[in-house]
């Protein structure tokens, strides 16, 4: 698993299909552009690979913050395009339009892991850090934790998910735009009432990462074949409406029921023996692509 | 009203306009494919004749139990559709997806219903159980109710409407994914935390039975014309967006806003008398479609 | 600001480029069609004029009550259509229709103002009431405010915006359908459990307005497109999927990020002073179309 | 075959795998009730059945017309509800439109099929003829056959699949409207001008249900998988974005490409021979659900 | 009718419940903002009146010129929005949004006429001209029809409608690209092989004329109800998928069909004499907001 | 330029900005995997690199043939998935789906690109051929074309584009429909009346070669921000409602018009003098991502 890790991204694997995926870029995790380019490349990569992943755990490695959000000092990151010589603005706003897609796609990488990603939150979760965790699974908070939706504070609009994502996974539109409008800090109490986090961990990084390890754990042992149809059908549940979904699910299962995984969860029940499931990926060329 | 009661599925009529359909195949409530052909059947059943319902209440007729999900003795129920001798795949496929779109209009049948559907939870409510009611109205739990979204656990993603349904009428996605891909039982409490029922009654069976009945009798005291009409107009709304909804409704209620019913209410409020309004259905050949 | 007062509605500016909207037909708001056409009429006509807001508070002037919703003893607030003469049901129904469409256009007006508009409920708010907050961007209620969607009461179905926004923006459809089922009451603590305001306060009309104020002027002092994008973004988020949200925001974005707003922002913080933001609006006979 | 032939309708099998279906109400197969659900029915039921059917022609059996439309002494078939006795034009409305939500699933049945279904039109297609039409896959037509879409000359507008199918499966909207709007007749070389129907056969009834029937036994020759896919993919192309498609036909080709016919053809070829495949159908209890 | 008529826009009733709508800014129909609001308003005020028009008919005034699209003295309508004290671009394009917004909303107007619009085309019809037909129901060229989408040719996409409606109301996105991107002349023929005319009639500007008043004259004599109904129907058929047409056609007609219109007819067809219909508005103060 | 050419694939510039992409994979272009992924990378990267192209045209290096399509000695592109040793049908079939995302993803590269692709069709076009050009914009055939849609004879659905784009881009489904399932050859003509090129060369490779390249010439001296604009919001158009692509043009073009094109164009038309327009492409770090 190591031969993943790069410079600013520490993943190991703590358990067997189980990752660690931990943002470390010191002091404070701050993204510049070649920050999130690998933290994009880090979920693609393991996918590409086909390594057998079940479900993986996002953290920082810095107790006392997740995440500081976008580097201002990176022209890059701040829709500040560093095309000083370029003159005409529909060229320049292409350009940004280009650069937020690119952005947007890297970000949005864990949607497209076949695994459940369960993000651990601590300290503080600033600006990017929201859209960030809107693209993950499941969200743990320690009992530490600040978020703030920081992007008005420095003059924009979110546009890397937070405002794409919240609004449907979460149950109060007004608390969402009220904590958007004001940029201001929320606690990890209120994450919960927004319906943003599903537990709130008493302590801070090591408890919640702790938690999110051992709720990781737990699904790793499912079978990755109901559990990445699962994955792929919520997310498509929340796009559609439900005639739309009921309709692919059809589809979909009518492959998915093909799977050895029913017979051997049935044949492990009935000896009181854990299964043991086939690796998600198929190793061939083929998958390679 | 009893003869619409069959088998597995008692139906009575314990106040007027108000029907109680319980769930009674011992000794728990497993759903095999017949068993779920009946359950679809009742409702349209009874839709198709335009028996004078305004209100329902679905239960389980165990105390202990709503139901224990999906008969896992019933081959049709279990995804291994029983086709030893069909060596092609494709076609398999093909007839599993006839079965799942067929299952899944069974389960639906409440959704179709003109009149709301009370659903009333206690014991424990598995797998397929929480597909059934999200095709429900209202949702009320007994406090001793313990759910499962269970199909991971025998290999399989639900497909037959929680994950349809689910992700639209609760409000905290972090929490439906963890219950989801863990199949972990969760309480009535947390049920109320995720947003999928409106009230959890303390006691069992007969507390949340009563107030379930209770909630539908003060229903069916409403003009008919406003009820049909806000559940159709509900669900639309679930379905599409903001604008699209409102055309939707403009259209509708420019027909709707010709009943009699509110002159009805106008006169009744006026000798502060109850009103007594008409059935819902035309009882033509013309309906009976 | 006062010139956008008018009989039944005032308009104040209590702070700078903030606005406190009262809704003031004695005695108890009740909505004629000329007081929900003044209604729309306010908002468009500020925004129309490019008049310098930047947060809005909503109320009613009356200290007991928000609104009793639709008035009647106005014919065309209440579906009859008072138009006797006419016997052709077909034609009537595309008056109806008609008006329906106006009607939800008024009442929508929130929603198209550049700014966030922010109700602050107090007393009674009934039927219309609903469709009202449902338009608005963020929802405090006093402690003393008691709910109801009233409709089916008067024998039709929700058709301004309480079907069409409240399964989106809340988090309980269980709850949210027993409440239009019932037309029953229910108090600011339910609604804070449906998801429906982000803030109860203690108190009642002066303690919500006040709060309501304090945050209306937090908002006020921030980047006006940042804020607007945020709020167009958030909304076009409710009504289309992640992908088609992200899209938008990639086009949107690529023009509201050559704003002078976010080295403005830099500028101020570098010397610890209040920013000083440029008016929305640009003011040409362009933009008055 | 001939088990599925009916009072009005005549069901022959003249080629292996080739229904011929014809519309045989005398003296001009005008459409009751009756006749609309036996029509959909013969459908649903040879599907249902599993019957080996790899292409269907339909075409009438009377060589000058192949059908006058509605039966205009039906009252059911009218709008004309026939429920005199019913005051409340909203619950009129409600019996209404389920009657044409049955009505308009009767005469979509072809495209429920999973086979081909090719519509063989001469003479006149008058008002419902042309419904009729839209929901099969492909249109030939007579040089004698005369077309009106003649609703509007009844007082109504197309209700039943004319105006839902049209707009997207033809080539000019200008043209197609101004038929609507007129109700006036139109040749086949008008048809196929508005790119309604794909050859103009010269002759009457006889020759192009042999030019029909030469399809169908074509396209009967071909792998079953790969036709129904095709015919799938395509509906839902026509309704959906190029995304979505796209996304969907991964879905379902992930299973469809597991068949056997892909190498029983490889093998076919290798020999020079032709290929023989299984019946689509599974024949088991499942299917028949 | 007269009083519809302003100075560069004039109206006639050539014959009863048939408009004449010229356009007639010498010497070239060329569009300012105050022509494209005046445009606009036109239509928007007769259907507000509830005058009883069937049918309207656009053309120019001018026998050589149909129109040449934007006027490029007028600062508005060029994309130049006259802003040049403001330095803010992303102010700028709000502005420029909001002014697009506007005048597509202008140019919508005969989309949301309750009648059809015939637009009768003649000599050139540039740029903007294109947008205006897209917005028609039918559309007659005279053969000395010269046709282009001449935006590109002042450097920018076309935005007013031609974009969103010609792809979908014509048969040849190969053929739409290439008149897009070249911004060529094209003919009256080639643009019935597009599919965007319905007729090319010999001669110019009185011959096109004459046609589609006869048209008008045709249409305006048969059930508004119908026309009104198809009209509405195909254009929301356009923009859904086949399934969520037909629903939505079983709400509107469920009205619809309680017209009188249909006995109406049925009784003047027995009497062998010409049917007289009720105007489609019903004149009271409902019908005016 | 030629850097961009590979083993398979010639790329030229035989023009200023316009390029001429030529498939040439003897003996007749047949599509192995490794293929189609050069096909897509060589659009990708050009676009990726910010190359100044203006326009492109895509021919084969065989006058006789376009391509053969799929290489049926390629496992890859077979369907049959060379996992020989996988026995769970389950995971074969997310590969396969994996597979095809990612082939579909390969053969859509045109439509990515930001200039129009102009595809010069001649002697064979089959099967993938067909999905290759519904991803370009403009289709040009000579008139010795013979195009098939092969995929059903060998025994599969079209799932690589043919059935996504064709129904939406051309103008009669029942001749599409005929053309898919019976996998036959249609020549140049048929092509015409299907809508699906826009234009019939006399002669061969060399003729419509020389069309194509004429008409890519012309468009590359046209504005860049106008004819990408365009082809982005067609593209839109194509997928989306009337409404909503107003809506989203509205905010593209409220940054395109900020372009100097528009000033540019009116300079050297009141010089009479050929406009000089900048690059599309910001040479920036930003637009490498």
């Amino acid at each position: 698993m190591s031969q993943y890790s790069s410079k600013w991204i520490k993943v190991s694997e703590p358990a067997p299909h189980v990752l660690h995926i931990e943002l470390a870029r010191g002091p404070v995790n701050a993204f510049c552009k070649e920050f999130w380019v690998a933290y994009g490349k880090v979920f693609d990569t393991i996918v590409e690979d086909g390594y057998d992943v079940r479900a993986a755990v996002l953290s920082s490695s810095f107790p006392k913050i997740f995440t500081a959000g976008l580097d201002l000092n990176d022209a890059a990151a701040m829709g500040n395009n560093g095309t000083e010589t370029v003159t005409d603005n529909a060229r320049t706003s292409l350009a940004t339009r280009k650069m937020l897609l690119a952005f947007q796609n890297c970000i949005g990488a864990p949607e497209r892991a076949p695994f459940p990603v369960i993000v651990a939150l601590h300290g503080h979760v600033i600006g990017l850090g929201v859209d960030i965790i809107g693209a993950c699974d499941i969200r743990y908070a320690a009992a530490n934790t600040s978020f703030a939706i920081k992007e008005v504070d420095i003059g924009l609009a979110p546009d890397i998910g937070s405002l794409a994502f919240l609004p449907k996974i979460t149950g109060n539109h007004s608390l969402l735009r009220e904590l958007t409008y004001t940029a201001r800090a929320f606690s990890a109490m209120e994450a919960d009432k927004l319906g943003l986090v599903s537990k709130v961990v008493p302590g801070g990084r090591d408890e919640v990462v702790h938690e999110a390890l051992e709720l990781a754990k737990f699904i790793a042992a499912k079978s990755p074949i109901a559990v990445t149809g699962s994955k792929h059908l919520i997310t498509h549940a929340r796009d559609h409406s439900v005639a739309e979904n009921l309709l692919y699910t059809s589809a979909w299962n009518s492959a998915a029921l093909l799977t050895n995984d029913i017979s051997t969860l049935l044949k492990a029940n009935a000896k009181k023996k854990k299964p043991n499931f086939a690796p998600l990926s198929v190793q061939t060329a083929l998958s390679k692509l």
